[in-house]
């Protein structure tokens, strides 16, 4: 096996550096967070960075670099309170990465990259119209990580929208019936194939797959 | 498409809704975290909130429930400040799965599930040795986030060890070819196959795939 040492990695080109410590983490989640601001642009912008926080209250959490491409996401996060996060999928998953280019505050993304837009009574953020599996959050906490000058930004689930084929018996969403795609580092798309669900984990039994 | 307000939510039965919530994320990443005791205790337990919070410095982060079974591994942390991360593959997963089992503190859940553990200079926690991509992290911060009592907790990577085959030339590590699951919702794991890697998004002109 290759090892890397602290002292190797502090003199790692940078972006060798970053490719290779953006593919530690595993397989991450794709997003579409969209946003609109207080005079009604639009923004929308692909993170690999959300994941579930709890599930009563329902709450989900993202990291944000304030500093970065997404502030615009931040900036009407913070005016609004409102946001959409919106799972890409197989049909669209190009578009989705082309958000993340650095457009200038007045170009929305919805229109260069071809995605649509749609709304729902009572939710002020514009959904992504080709997602199979979205829902609404309101703002609850923004924690900042001083170590690096990040933000992880909490929302509560307030509506969702998923395609009714999708939800199982017992609650579970068939995500990979949807599409819906997976990266690894900064870059990289996959599609996924199920191995099993397992049942509950208990001491001194085998789990049953599903 | 099937909607759900904040009302269906909030009245749903409790194992429904924690099977829907946590497949909203997206595909999670599938991790095993080593740790051991000042006593010489050791503990493996899987993961699916592990995330990139930074490459330089490096930084990872994961979610734990300090009063759920997950409480032995943060305690260990907090005694030895050591830790280590190791993604579950295509060879083991039902034996990760089978870690999250509630067992007595001094039952090691590496005996139990047949897993393997293997030491390296200099590193207190130990690693699981069928992983073929792990890291060693000294602990750096843990953020309360007081909405739900769960904690965040960062560490610093120190050590990587990885399959030489996987490393590509641009420092992405090539975790498919690794067999790297993914998992969704609460015990569905997946394999994944890569759609493409895309270029840095510009403005104005399409990704290129390679």
């Amino acid at each position: 096996m290759k090892s890397f040492t602290q002292n190797d990695l502090t003199s790692m080109e940078s972006r060798y550096r970053a490719q290779l410590i953006n593919s530690l983490s595993g397989f991450k989640s794709a997003n579409l967070i969209g946003t609109i601001d207080n005079q009604g642009q639009t923004n929308v912008a692909i993170f690999s960075s959300v994941f579930h926080l709890g599930a009563s209250p329902a709450l989900t959490g993202f990291i944000i670099r304030p500093h970065s491409v997404d502030r615009h996401t931040l900036e009407n996060i913070e005016q609004t309170q409102s946001y959409t996060i919106n799972q890409v999928g197989q049909k669209f998953w190009p578009a989705a990465h082309q958000t993340s280019a650095r457009y200038a505050k007045n170009e929305c993304e919805f229109e260069q990259t071809g995605l649509s837009k749609t709304f729902i009574d009572g939710i002020k953020a514009p959904f992504v119209a080709e997602s199979l599996l979205k829902y609404a959050l309101t703002l609850k906490e923004i924690v900042p990580i001083t170590l690096n000058n990040t933000l992880m930004v909490i929302g509560e689930i307030t509506n969702i929208l998923c395609e009714d084929s999708a939800i199982t018996d017992d609650g579970y969403i068939d995500i990979e019936s949807l599409g819906t795609v997976a990266i690894s580092g900064l870059d990289s798309y996959h599609e996924s194939q199920r191995l099993s669900r397992l049942s509950y984990a208990k001491p001194h039994q085998l789990p049953v797959h599903f």
